[in-house]
């Protein structure tokens, strides 16, 4: 197994200014399973549904080479269900409805053909869910990757500072780093954060890019695409993570200058998910549309300077 | 005369959670010519100040080959002052005192050395001010560049769109882009604002960098410097005019690509500028010091990324 990605897979419904969704298929897992597929050979994700989750959307998980054997299907019980609404500017959203259904006592196991994956990805989750999925592996795997929210460091902070010694990468947004650190630098609040375990940190700030630090003070920044129209940002910082553990689990590399890559595609799966309701863009995307997204952002930013005093 | 700068030279008083400046010299012509001077050999300003303006800081003008034949001193009147206070942010201040005083009916006078000049940068400034320098002018620049705010978009909308007709190249921030444009997205925003005159845009997101436009939709990303700290925002935005209209100046070559670079130059400017209070840091950079920061910036984004599939 080269990535297990471990997160949720539930259902959204989704209202922006340019319409509603309707009940559809999201999750950290989904998006994050499905991003990375476009660049992984071999990838099993660990969740939980209800059985009211679409067998179509398995079959589609199976056609993209990721396999199911980790994900618990709860007879009886429903998947878990969150509604949202965005405000005008993409940028704030508001909740409207949060169903836990079957991930209020979610206990992950990690099937046995997944505990030498040599990639672990741990999507938005409790904490402490995190951490048994990591306790299961008999193997520390090359690169761990874990994404959190706000909400745990209100609720969970403890227990999210424990995981915290367990991984390499912290994928996070501006304000969360914030608020983790103390400090409102994102320079100083790196350094503080990368004191606490994870020897990288990647900030997502959204429309305004991402930038990843390490513990020897370096930093890369990755800008988003600018887009016309930013559909539905719901999934983003899934899709963004996905391509990034992707393409370093298919390369595997995990030098700096090879992550800084990796950001590149995860930015541009990122770009691609915000183009359509949900899931829908990340599930039938060409080898040459991925490419040519990369080659925009390498337009985007490239520029040649010669310090040469004249 | 290679580059003719018109805008304020004044004074300011200035709060920022790290400390309060007392009255020193700022202006927006001030910053942009001390920027520009580290690249352009030949550079003149047009404005105006009161007889209380120091003589210390027009001596500093003449070192750094920056002319001022061009900036009129009105005895027994004040230059403009402005006051103000950042919030904890410093992305957001109060004004506490606008002081018109000599800016209230500044007929701006073009000697007779400045009007063969290659380049012109008009600072924020009336748009009607700006308008009467450009009208002074015998033969049209090989580039104009305009800056301006919201301010003029309130409340002297029509001769802003007539000066916008006038010039090649506009810098407003993102806010101002949107309500320029009427658009949300920046993509859409600057295809509007391209129609209404320049050839090219400029969105200074401050901490989040700037976006460059052309009327060929091609568009160019350069972040802005994580700091540390961000001592004192004032003057940033014309720093960063400066630098991206001194070299440019200094280079001749107005193509795309040489725009890039005068973008990541004018970066760097804007970078030193935020370090200390009000122009103390733009007052004595070395050559070293710049071509080490733009270097920061090519470490900051460079990456790359063999396109070729495997």
């Amino acid at each position: 197994m080269s990535l297990l990605v471990v997160g949720s897979v539930a259902f959204d419904d989704i209202e922006t200014p340019f319409g509603k969704s309707d009940k559809i298929v999201g999750g950290a897992g989904t998006y994050i399973a499905l991003a990375a597929s476009y660049f992984t050979e071999k990838l099993g994700i660990v969740s939980v549904v209800g059985d009211d989750f679409p067998k179509e959307m398995i079959d589609l998980m199976h056609q993209k080479n990721i396999e199911t054997d980790g994900l618990q299907v709860k007879e009886g019980e429903k998947s878990f269900f969150w509604a949202g609404r965005y405000h005008n500017d993409m940028n704030s959203r508001d909740t409207l409805v949060t169903e836990l259904n079957v991930l209020a006592d979610f206990d992950p196991v990690v099937p046995e053909s997944y505990k030498n994956c040599e990639f672990l990805m741990l999507g938005n989750l409790t904490p402490a869910v995190q951490m048994r999925v990591i306790e299961q592996l008999p193997n520390r795997p090359k690169m761990v990757v874990l994404d959190t929210m706000n909400f745990w460091m209100d609720i969970a902070l403890d227990e999210l500072k424990a995981v915290l010694k367990k991984v390499d990468v912290l994928t996070i947004n501006d304000e969360e780093a914030r608020q983790l650190s103390g400090e409102y630098s994102l320079v100083k609040a790196a350094k503080k954060i990368i004191e606490m375990g994870p020897r990288f940190l990647v900030i997502k700030k959204g429309e305004h890019g991402a930038l990843l630090f390490n513990a020897d003070k370096e930093v890369f920044f990755a800008p988003a695409l600018p887009l016309e129209e930013v559909f539905d940002p719901t999934g983003a910082g899934d899709s963004f993570a996905g391509g990034f553990i992707g393409y370093l689990a298919h390369t595997k590399d995990i030098s700096f200058d090879n992550m800084k890559r990796a950001i590149i595609f995860g930015s541009a799966m990122a770009s691609f998910c915000v183009e359509k309701f949900g899931t829908e863009k990340l599930q039938n995307l060409s080898q040459q549309e991925v490419d040519e997204r990369v080659q925009e952002f390498i337009d985007l930013v490239q520029f040649d300077i010669s310090l040469v005093n004249d």
